[in-house]
């Protein structure tokens, strides 16, 4: 038997470090701070993209793609964007290596071959879209432009864990252009409330929608919208984000446009992404310490049968049940494996499935023939049962959706627990350090409070609820008047 | 009206990117050598990359993520491989930007992040993924490993072209492991024959199947199998390769394996790929002087429906009968846009989608709405008939079809025209001078020969095809016995 996880009790990063890898998810490469997506991992990332894609598309954007690399230069435009992004990022300088005529079989960077001017390796691509967007907007017929795109980019992080900060990440990011401000405010809102429910209804994880406070929001952005998710740890994760630029960008790419009634003026903009952060996400939001638990709905296997055997005899006889039940499921569009290796034991495999979080497991042994049953296993609960083989279909389909429902209600359960509201700053301090999650707090507005609050406390204010009531009080820290709560949380 | 493209007759390169350009298909960067791919160009790449995937993972592949970037160490371990793809490439020496001191706004390289090892861009990915595989393989009941990757790579081209040449393109890559070197070659034939069967029967091109001499081959490969395609200006077009790597990698890497006879061998290694390059092919093998023509199989929009109209009120009951036929031809599969814009003109719009190649255009007049008819125009033949109403749906999913056919054996037609059998090198010239194409010619099989006969002429054998007939014959250059005809021709 392979060794067992560690605890999430024991030690919940390093149960995800593990968890990660022998779910065969990911693993680190050869280029710091760069991961592999294994074939698990990526059939996952897969399912969410088509997901996300069909529900782009459905609301009227379309994707494109831009360049990977950003001339310096471009960077410089937009001040408050090159401050936060241009920074920690790859830079290539030169395009071209040769032999080392010192050392052979060794190759070197040929000092001929400099470039005039630095590429950055995307870490965003307002700067480089923004350039584009000038050429192919001169009047308002021309707007909006609802584009997104799927790609990789890169911010030297110092401290990396895969998935959820990585040098090299795949994410998506739409950039729109709008006639007004209003217009380029309901895309900001429509997406964040779109990136809400795909996280809510197909990835099972609650999140709280919001705005982010000035020191949190995006580098370049008026106002930074966002859904923020909580861990099993008690640590939030900022799942995704939906930029209100203003006309940021287009004063500083020059980007402006014939209005209808005859005048000139700027363009407003958004910008909004999701990440293979989001994979860190699932997992630490619906996993135990057994390994992965997965939502039926992006599940690459949802079944997987496993036959249980003494010789060729048995298994041919079970193989036959097992084919028609693999048929009969695929039909009912649910995705299913039948695993017949004959190379590693019964119990094994369970564990492997149990640890891949493959939602049910279907075990056939010479009994079950007889009885014409078979024994199903239920990932999230790990509870098992046998079921006469005439009502396997129905009851399989069945338990798949309650369990995205039941994963979900356990998250949100689990989220309304770990919100506490905090009157004063003895009790934010002990609440953050013995329970965490997320401390619904007074705060005075100011920038200074709130980075008094972070160097304490390590917590940032994660965001100003969409639904936070009106409620006269007093900042937690600095006792100044307040007129609403917002969110607390130590996060990833 | 706008400026006609240049014609093909007069200019082939300016036609082609005019034509790229204004079917928005994509443009050129503020990058040297890379390029934007605009909403349309992308919609059809797309369904290119859905219908590869779809074959791709019928036949046991699966999908993966690996690192942008590779040390330059590991370029280092296979020497073909470095000398091919490690030269000409974007070099990362470092991981930060600073403020320019001497200049407020600007932005510098930061001297202090300088990489301790220098980063390549990925030109391909054999050297990175190898050398993670060497981990994932000890037994050969890890094997075949069969992954493939979508990825961006860049290759610095000094000259390039808008999809045919670029310095930053889209593809995939295969990469895959075997235990035997019979199947390591039998996954690089049914690659190929996937990459011809897509390319033939999706993208209505036809293709000739063979592998490449030992100069042309991929650095590191044993074989290179291609699929090559004739443009209509008489150039060739590799439309993708499939490489027999042997052992070369696995033993670059050291990757060995335990045999199921208990023995220790290296890996054998199939790497393949195809690239937004494609686009190209599809652009130049079937459009026309009045921009694309699209096989409906890959048209984002196969049928616009455009109304002629007079005032608010022909608008409208046009309109009501265009609503119907969308929605029928919706209902039957085929994607259909209404263009009701009242900013500009049919004309306009017919040059629009004719420059886009939208395979059918419908017309609805008034005279047409009392005859119960509509106007069908298709893009290829540039015909029009009038199709009554009732006989709408059943005409246009039919033409559809023939379209597809019908684009195909013309290019066939085209292609097979532009084999010539040549016997002598003073025709050879000529052929290739005046008539361009395939030349079916002997070769001794010297690397000698065929250097000369591409000094001289440009031409380069661009594969010895599959089905080549065993024929004794003299080689066209140095009058060398031979065995078979090779292909020769001046390529894209």
């Amino acid at each position: 038997m392979p060794k067992k996880l560690t605890s999430r009790s024991e030690d919940y990063s390093k149960w995800y470090n593990e968890l990660v890898v022998r779910a065969d998810l990911a693993e680190n490469s050869a280029v710091r701070g760069c991961m592999i997506i294994k074939p698990y991992g990526y059939a996952i990332w897969e399912k969410m993209k088509e997901e996300l894609d069909k529900k782009f598309k459905a609301t009227g954007h379309q994707n494109a793609y831009f360049p990977l690399f950003v001339p310096k230069s471009l960077f410089e435009a937009e001040e408050k964007n090159a401050e936060g992004f241009a920074k920690e990022c790859a830079v290539v300088t030169h395009y071209r290596l040769k032999n080392n005529p010192d050392e052979a079989g060794k190759l070197m960077v040929d000092p001929e071959a400099k470039l005039e001017e630095e590429l950055v390796v995307r870490p965003t691509s307002e700067a480089i879209i923004w350039n584009t967007y000038k050429n192919w907007i001169q009047s308002y017929r021309d707007l909006p432009i609802l584009i997104n795109q799927w790609a990789n980019v890169v911010r030297w992080e110092m401290r990396t864990r895969l998935f959820l900060r990585t040098a090299e990440f795949l994410w998506q990011e739409g950039h729109t252009a709008h006639a007004t401000e209003q217009e380029a405010q309901d895309e900001t809102l429509l997406i964040n409330n779109l990136y809400a429910d795909f996280v809510e209804n197909f990835m099972a994880i609650p999140v709280i929608k919001g705005v982010k406070t000035e020191s949190e929001r995006f580098a370049g952005a008026v106002d930074t919208h966002c859904i923020e998710a909580l861990m099993q740890d008690g640590k939030a994760l900022q799942a995704g984000t939906s930029h209100f630029l203003g006309q940021n960008f287009a004063k500083a790419f020059d980007v402006k446009f014939a209005t209808s009634e005859g005048g000139l003026d700027h363009v407003w903009a958004t910008s909004w992404g999701v990440s293979t952060r989001l994979m860190g996400a699932l997992i630490m939001t619906h996993s135990d310490d057994h390994g992965l638990v997965l939502p039926p709905k992006l599940a690459p296997i949802q079944v997987v049968i496993v036959p249980i055997y003494k010789g060729k005899e048995q298994l041919e006889a079970i193989g036959q049940v097992a084919q028609k039940i693999k048929k009969q499921l695929l039909n009912a569009g649910v995705s299913v494996k039948f695993d017949d290796r004959d190379n590693v034991k019964p119990g094994f495999k369970f564990n492997d499935y149990e640890l891949k979080g493959v939602p049910l497991r279907i075990a056939i042994g010479p009994k079950d023939l007889e009885k014409g049953q078979v024994e199903v296993a239920r990932r999230d609960t790990l509870t098992k049962s046998f079921i006469p083989q005439s009502e396997l279909i129905d009851h399989i389909t069945t338990t798949l959706a309650d369990m995205q429902d039941t994963l979900f209600e356990n998250a949100i359960r689990f989220r309304d627990e770990h919100i506490t509201p905090v009157d004063d700053f003895t009790a934010f301090q002990r609440v953050l350090e013995e329970k965490g999650g997320f401390i619904a707090a007074h705060w005075d507005g100011t920038k200074a409070t709130e980075e008094a609050i972070k160097k304490t406390t390590k917590a940032t204010i994660r965001c100003i609820p969409y639904d936070a009531q009106a409620e006269e009080g007093k900042c937690v820290f600095s006792g100044q008047p307040s007129t609403q709560r917002v969110l607390f949380a130590k996060a990833y």
